[in-house]
């Protein structure tokens, strides 16, 4: 499920093509071979040809495969291989490339252009410069005993000047990830998995009152079982729009297939999600209507073999996340589950994570791969003008109760039912978006609601000419005023460290975001008052000891809202209602995205895509510079009239409702 | 870590000879080809040969390669492959257990039989039957759409007549456990998983209150950093009795080789614990003493490719657990935290769990590898007599920190110190014993303060003749002391469903193991009473409606103390004081635990293992049947005098303390 809800978001376009080469391929073999295509069956390549080295001369594949092979050399040197094994691979990459060239005419696209859709029949005008790939900041490396850290405080690069720089340094100087030597998988640091726990706590005890409950699926797939979709969803592809993406994640599975040094009997895949893990037990479990309807949830870790750049917390190989998945007897139950979940995840960005959303449907080229229909709440990073996907809410109608067989029985007629199943998950990306959308050039900038720690007391004025009852009292001073804040359920800390400057306590708290500062120094101790200092607006305000708790409780409620007003603003500022085509793609080169009336077809959403993609603004990383639908708002901008029309102007439609548009992550 | 900690305990002496072969085989290597052995290397063996079929002759090795093709067949079975394939792996079973037979003059041992160590120059006096392997119920098929439950209720089996397939019995039908086609793997209910919550979420609030971090670090780990390991402890084993195990836990990692189609340019493990995880960045953050202490837990899951029989929580291939980690500049300090985390941990076995637990240190030969030494909680289960080890908590000493250069500088000398580290956990094997000791033939019985549900109310007596307004009254009257008793912070259910009788809820909330059961009908209306039935003792008893709250809380008080009076009867008359060889073994046959006094070496406590060996005895699946150490209890029952002697009568050496042992998990 929720290929949606993760980082990831996959082209379509190629899984299209992959998905049309496999049918293609089963064709094919049955004419040679005069037999059905079975899984498991292997094409008759070289067993020991280098991967992706195969002779295959498809476009597609060779895209696919050279994507794999990039890959491959970007682990390897990540690992800091030998010299020998990483030029080896380099040579495969680079044949791949030839390869590719001779099959299309073309240079292999450099990155930061749509590299799995090269144009076709177009001269190139120009071949985008091939910007050096993103750099990752040193993995851990314990083979060399690690490297030691930088002391070197503040940020350097700013967030309006590289956005990507600025991310790599606010995540590692803030504390919240540390880097790994695993391509795509990264340290989740305490101050980060705070976040986490404080999301997953809110969410947990509201899933709860739902009746939803908590269980373990294990994290390995037999492969027969993994076969056994993707066979289904390769049958059913040109019926099934959705499968495509379906079918990418079956592209994206970790398989073990060796335990110590020997080798498996069959391999086994890792989850990518747990609905071949779960709906067999579901199928096993309902018998009646009795047994309906099923809500569980798990808290768990998914992998993903992702060939995309991966970038922390927003497309990472290995992530944590929540999966719900209910089974109902009744489409309606069913329907109102969806929205109730959608409206917890917009608690989420808007109450915890203080990031206005917009809550709407997927067009049925976005919408989950496997259901009926997908709500989502989308999120805005205003640096770069992308929308993002916050969460996925999913009605999988009877699709999988169908594959799987998950019926009951009818009590009055007796006939067997399918059930009507949802799914609906959140990930750790909540944390990325929450960093792209309050962070600034001091660092973090978090939510009172999630900050693990909300308020830090730093004395001041420690001097060599402070007496030492000076110095007592003022201990004394901040002790009690932590008290009173714990007390009255603020999370504080006092820094009271000695071996560090006030000046540098100030720099290492703002970097990690904690919302209040209080300075304390000899003169408020005497004044009977506190210096509180407020890390959203830098704000410098001093107050009466004795209204410390109060004050303090309001002041982190007016940040977490000023925090959201902000974000606000900035959305309602990016967020243009538009019906002419011809200002299109100016608008998203504004960083903005757009509202427009739309027909729902996705052919004419892929020439949206297509039409407005502005090869000279690509950036490395970025999956595509065209624009992608985000949502079908629910609340939408105006009733569609009958002189609207489609915004794509070769579109012949009418117009079914307004739709959100733009770049996306 | 925490080989010990898992239900998976090895065979030592198997990893002994292994690490043996190791070293013996760089040597050879060394003397043949005049270079340096270096991981990666692979032995001459034809690629193509199936798993564990090389040629290489050497005993132990073919022990190894026996069991682990066994467990391919298992495998294979278990997933109901091909008769084909099937046939194929028995037949290179057979074919290495006629190797063995070559090399050994011995037949392969049956199970049961120490397979590992097959005594020598020793004549067989009989073959143990070979019982067939101990059934898993049938694990959900996906591939054939799942097989339909059973809808019998109550156990077929006791506790006293089949322990194991009573055990089966009580974790599906109390629905704990669904069975997996993943063999190891087994899907945690909701039932099952709401008691690891509850674990977790006291464990959790516990550590955090000694500040303990909690953090996620990747699940996956490249292969460099887990060889370096590898390399280190062959490179050390001579020296290091504990490497052994630690080398075995290198065997168990599973490899991921594969992402989609193509081959990973290097495999990466599964991580089966996370030192060679956490350390690297541990290594890079500790730079001064102002950096320490470090204290960080992570909950998360853990694989191990055991090749013993799994048994749901107790030996699995997957397991949940928290792995806690910290690095200190002080060994005293490290200490303290090791003892107050075993405190933590006796804990959740003895007011959580209501079991009771001896706290001790493990042997040299017992203890975590890589650790200086480890502490130990050990429970008892009668019904086997065999011990169980509960959880552990290590002092790493320096040993990790100097094979990952993990050092701060002395503030005084400046000289770089070696951190000294602990780890500990708990695992999900917890729920396991707990069903062990505390379930009986009826099902489960659950702790009030680990249920989930510790009240259900039954509505009863409602016949045709009860009028509707009865009904009426009958249901208010639930209602109102359902209302009550959650008011009171109670966790009870009403089951109000129509469809099924009382009698048949009786049974389902019994074998689900609900501490106290209400029955409620008109007639208790009628008196202002109701009737309460305890799952512990099945005592039945009729209370006021008025004093419900009052009554209720304390009987669940009173139960989870009875269970604990309980298995603490059960566990004292089971453990007895020994000074005499003679009466080992038999003490053993009867199901008792012994402390002894003993000299803590390791090649004595080899000896009293393979000494008090019974083959007669061996039962499928236990991985032996001789006396293992299970702890020396902090609590000893009395000093060494000087006359006492060693419980071995070949041991020469004075003995140190008194320790326990025991037929153990
Ligand atoms: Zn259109
Ligand atoms: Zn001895």
């Amino acid at each position: 499920m929720n290929l949606c809800t993760v980082a990831a978001k996959a082209d379509k376009a190629a899984v299209d093509a992959e998905v049309k080469q496999l049918l293609k391929l089963k064709e094919e073999f049955k004419a040679v071979t005069n037999t059905e295509w079975k899984p498991g069956m292997k094409p008759s390549v070289s067993a020991d040809s280098p991967a992706g080295a195969s002779g295959d001369a498809s476009k597609d594949v060779l895209v696919v495969k050279v994507n794999e092979q990039g890959n491959v050399v970007r682990d390897l040197k990540a690992k800091k291989a030998g010299k020998e094994e990483i030029d080896a691979a380099v040579k495969t990459l680079l044949e791949l490339k030839a390869q590719y060239k001779s099959v299309t005419g073309e240079d292999f696209p450099a990155p930061g252009k749509a590299p799995t859709k090269p144009k076709e029949n177009k001269p190139k005008e120009k071949v985008a410069k091939q910007k050096p790939a993103q750099k990752e900041k040193s993995p851990v490396d314990a083979t060399q005993g690690g490297p030691k850290k930088q002391t070197r405080l503040g940020l350097e690069v700013r967030k309006e000047d590289s956005l990507s720089d600025w991310y790599s340094q606010v995540i590692t100087k803030g504390e919240m990830i540390e880097y790994y030597d695993v391509s795509g998988c990264y340290i989740f640091r305490p101050w980060s998995y705070a976040i986490w726990e404080a999301i997953k706590d809110w969410f947990d005890a509201e899933i709860k009152k739902l009746d939803v409950q908590n269980c373990y699926f294990p994290i390995f797939v037999s492969k027969s079982v993994l076969e056994k979709e993707k066979t289904h969803i390769a049958d059913f592809a040109p019926e099934f729009h959705w499968n495509e993406r379906r079918f990418l994640l079956l592209l994206q599975v970790a398989w073990v297939t060796k335990s110590g040094d020997s080798d498996l009997a069959e391999p086994i895949a890792v989850r990518p999600t747990s609905e071949t893990v779960m709906y067999p037990a579901y199928a096993k479990w309902i018998q009646s209507y009795r047994d309906l309807p099923i809500k569980l949830n798990q808290w768990n870790n998914v992998v993903r073999w992702e060939f995309k750049h991966p970038q922390p917390f927003l497309r990472t190989r290995e992530f944590l996340w929540q999966e719900g998945h209910s089974a109902y007897a009744l489409k309606e139950e069913a329907d109102v589950e969806v929205k109730t979940i959608l409206d917890l995840y917009g608690q989420i960005y808007e109450d915890l994570l203080a990031i206005p959303v917009i809550k709407g449907r997927k067009t049925e080229k976005e919408k989950f791969a496997g259901g009926d229909y997908t709500l989502t709440v989308e999120a805005f990073v205003s640096a770069s003008g992308r929308g993002i996907q916050g969460a996925t809410s999913h009605h999988l109608g009877q699709n999988f109760s169908k594959m799987f067989d998950i019926v009951y029985e009818d009590p009055e007629t007796q006939e067997k039912q399918f059930v009507f199943q949802n799914s609906w998950g959140i990930t750790t990306r909540t944390i990325g978006v929450m960093i792209m959308v309050h962070a600034d050039n001091k660092g973090l900038v978090l939510p009172p609601k999630v900050a693990s720690v909300q308020v830090v007391i730093v004395p001041c004025g420690i001097t060599a000419s402070l007496s030492e009852d000076g110095k007592k009292k003022l201990q004394e001073y901040c002790d009690s005023v932590e008290s009173d804040l714990k007390e009255a359920g603020v999370k504080v800390r006092g820094d009271y460290r000695q071996n560090y400057s006030p000046g540098w306590k100030f720099n290492h708290w703002e970097l990690k975001g904690v919302p209040i500062r209080m300075e304390i120094g000899p003169v408020d101790v005497e004044k009977n008052q506190f210096v509180a200092v407020r890390r959203d607006t830098g704000e410098k305000i001093i107050e009466k000891r004795s209204a410390a708790t109060g004050y303090v409780k309001q002041l982190l409620k007016d940040i977490q809202s000023n925090l959201f007003n902000k974000a606000l603003a900035d959305l309602s500022a990016n967020q243009v209602t538009l019906t002419d085509w011809a200002q299109f793609a100016g608008t998203l080169d504004q960083k903005k995205i757009i509202l427009a009336p739309f027909c729902g077809e996705s052919d004419c959403e892929d020439k949206i895509k297509t039409d407005s993609t502005r090869d000279e603004d690509a950036e490395p990383g970025a999956p595509s510079m065209g624009a992608k639908s985000l949502c079908i708002p629910l609340d939408q901008p105006a009733p569609i009239s009958s002189s609207d029309r489609c915004i794509h102007p070769d579109c012949k439609n009418s117009p079914k409702f307004y739709t959100l548009f733009g770049r996306s992550y």
